[in-house]
């Protein structure tokens, strides 16, 4: 076999078989085909696409190319949670004891990365004491016990899919659908959980711009969970204006606490509700959507999630007193209103820009190098379509520095205000569940 | 600038800019711009094409990655020719003499190469003594007093070409129009004359094996060419059986005299004086092709083109006596007559498949350290549409050793011998003036 006639053979719009996928990962992973050639190969995909087959193929070729976590050490059907990202997510603080109050199994594995905040982990070690160093077995005990972990990521997953998405970000070919799809699944499969729910962000915060590609991508991935054995489901959310109100790390952790208690903010609640009936029903603790939500409801309504997070917290070493004392958490050392300056309704938050302010104040990494302050960010006090009169406080900076007029111009840079009410755009835009 | 923003452009169908493809070819041939960009653009050009003026823009860049010859020594518009390659083509020994013979000077640069027989340079070096490392001041003196002279490649030409053209290779992008045109344009360019004429070849034994992509690329080339200020006209010529009768190296310098005394082939003259007559046009001797290849006829008919011969051979080194005397050149040991089986009409020679039967003697080189034998060959005695009796000899075969077997074995199964008489292909398909 000779990568040449592969990359040849998708140039020419046919179908690659298995062999001819396994060959170019395999190769890709141990060095023998170089990226000059896996780079051509990716454009010729984003050109002729991928068949379901080959997405397939693909996705567990990439899976096999590395390790792969076994979770058969704890009962039940497992569930995993992604988001494609977005600014200001705290949905996966919320889901883990949420779904885990209802008896479902979430062994989740977290990472930190980059971005406007940190990852799961980050905003988890805003709690004092809390730690993601877990042996296997203490993970797999402590899902058995309380339903819910979270562990740092650890072996060597998806070489191959490291390898190839750098490759793929300084060679113009991110952007295309087979190749994100079996990007994104190849991780969540070797991660070992049984069933996966998928968040798929659209919008101008978000990774895909449009609708369009958002369902395209979200069905791309539905479709090759299914095929390999994965229950899987997708949501499509709106990443237009960012999600609940707090973007930063103790922040965030603040308002998942808020959402378990049932006192969120809205969209985020109603987020967690959607995302959490698909894990619910996923894991096949519910036949409907419908029945999954009045259980979530019902665990919210009772105290029950609330719990299950104390325990949580408990159980990787932090003070579960945090859930009624959010206090305890990294407090920043000013505050800073940032005032309407006109009348009218929120006509446009810019996500992005916004997140970008929160990292500006050191909520988030620009590098793999830099040190995330986990108390400060920001909190949004309106968002598109409410009314503000002049002089409303738009957004609260929470920061460790006193100049922060950088901060303050970039917000007011992208939240716009205007003189008729906008129309608001719909959170959940699409229920993807085959 | 960045290279990634440059191939996202392609990839999205825009045009390139001067400046972005200057970029890509300096920063490629300096080693800035790493192979596996460099093959992601090459397929994102595959899909997208690109425009005449990309095409000229791309050529420019190539042509100034390295040196370019300095022909301005010599009197008039130089006038190169470039064939696509083919089987037993030996218009090149032809042509110089001949065009040289009407008063247009031939100043051609000439390589060795790889292939089913040598390139001009081992053809020429047929003729005991000949040798072509001249002096630029003796090889613009000579183009100076007899019109025509051949030098040896040097000089570091088109190192983007060469670089890209190795990666093209293995990343399936070789059959892109504007790579191949620009790739043929940009070493034409370099080489240094005025105005070029182009023998694209067509068919089975060709690098373009349809008439529409052979049409396709010969317009390419010469919009590129009058793009940048070279006269440029191209043919389309038949190549789905060899040209002439002699394949090997001696055997075809035997068939260039003949043709200069009036006496070659059929097809081989006839395509020596319709490129002859379009390199007479560019070089302005002429303003109808008919007058010029009246101007040929008539060189061929007075013996003016056969003393050019002479001097030009004469002028290099070479005995001249070879002209009158053709058994002067290398003689092979052993002539083998390869008979028809039966008695009908040659249906098809499989131009390429005979080219390597020649290679098998020895004629060609199929890697660089390969050793020529001068003498080795085939000389073909039927061409398509003949008829044949059984018995008759197809073909001679050259050889220096007296087991022939497989290369007589080879013959048999790429000539066929059909009861009726085949439609024979056009030699000459299209003429591209513009």
């Amino acid at each position: 076999m000779r990568m040449v006639d592969i990359i040849e053979k998708k140039r020419d719009g046919h179908e690659l078989t298995t062999e001819e996928i396994r060959f170019f990962i395999e190769g890709y992973t141990n060095g023998t085909i170089p990226d000059y050639q896996a780079s051509s190969l990716a454009m010729a995909i984003y050109f002729q696409d991928m068949s379901d087959r080959e997405r397939a193929d693909l996705t567990m070729a990439m899976v096999e190319s590395g390790d792969q976590i076994d979770l058969s050490a704890i009962d039940g059907v497992k569930v995993d949670k992604h988001s494609t990202g977005g600014v200001g997510d705290t949905t996966t603080l919320v889901l883990g004891p949420l779904v885990a109050a209802t008896g479902v199994p979430v062994a989740k594995m977290s990472g930190r990365g980059l971005g406007h905040t940190g990852g799961t982990i980050d905003k988890l070690e805003a709690i004092e004491g809390f730690h993601v160093e877990l042996t296997t077995k203490q993970f797999a005990k402590q899902v058995n016990d309380i339903k819910v972990a979270v562990i740092g990521q650890s072996g060597n997953l998806t070489p191959a899919d490291k390898k190839l998405y750098a490759l793929r970000d300084v060679t113009g070919t991110v952007s295309s659908i087979p190749l994100i799809a079996s990007s994104i699944m190849s991780k969540k499969i070797a991660a070992g959980s049984d069933a996966i729910v998928l968040d798929v962000k659209t919008g101008d915060g978000a990774f895909m711009k449009t609708k369009e590609d958002s369902i395209k991508l979200a069905k791309a991935m539905v479709k090759i969970g299914n095929a390999v054995g994965r229950k899987t489901m997708a949501i499509i959310s709106d990443m237009d204006q960012p999600l609940g109100a707090a973007i930063g790390n103790a922040l965030e952790v603040k308002e998942a606490i808020e959402t378990l208690q049932g006192n969120g903010p809205e969209d985020l609640t109603e987020l967690c509700l959607t995302l959490g009936s698909q894990m619910v029903v996923v894991a096949g603790h519910a036949t409907t959507l419908e029945e999954a939500r009045e259980q979530l409801k019902e665990v919210i309504a009772n105290g029950k999630a609330l719990d299950v997070f104390k325990q949580f917290v408990e159980a990787q070493g932090g003070n579960p007193a945090v859930a009624d004392d959010p206090s305890l958490l990294p407090q920043a050392k000013y505050k800073v209103e940032v005032p309407a300056k006109q009348a009218g309704f929120i006509g446009h938050i810019v996500a992005d820009e916004i997140g970008t302010a929160a990292m500006l104040l050191g909520a988030g990494r620009a590098t793999k190098e830099s040190e995330i302050d986990l108390a400060v960010g920001l909190m949004l006090h309106k968002k598109v379509g409410d009314a503000v009169e002049e002089g409303d406080s738009l957004v609260t900076i929470y920061a460790n520095r006193e100049d922060v007029q950088e901060v303050i111009e970039k917000i007011y840079a992208n939240i716009s205000i205007v003189d008729t009410k906008p129309a608001i755009p719909a959170l959940i835009e699409e229920v993807i569940t085959e």
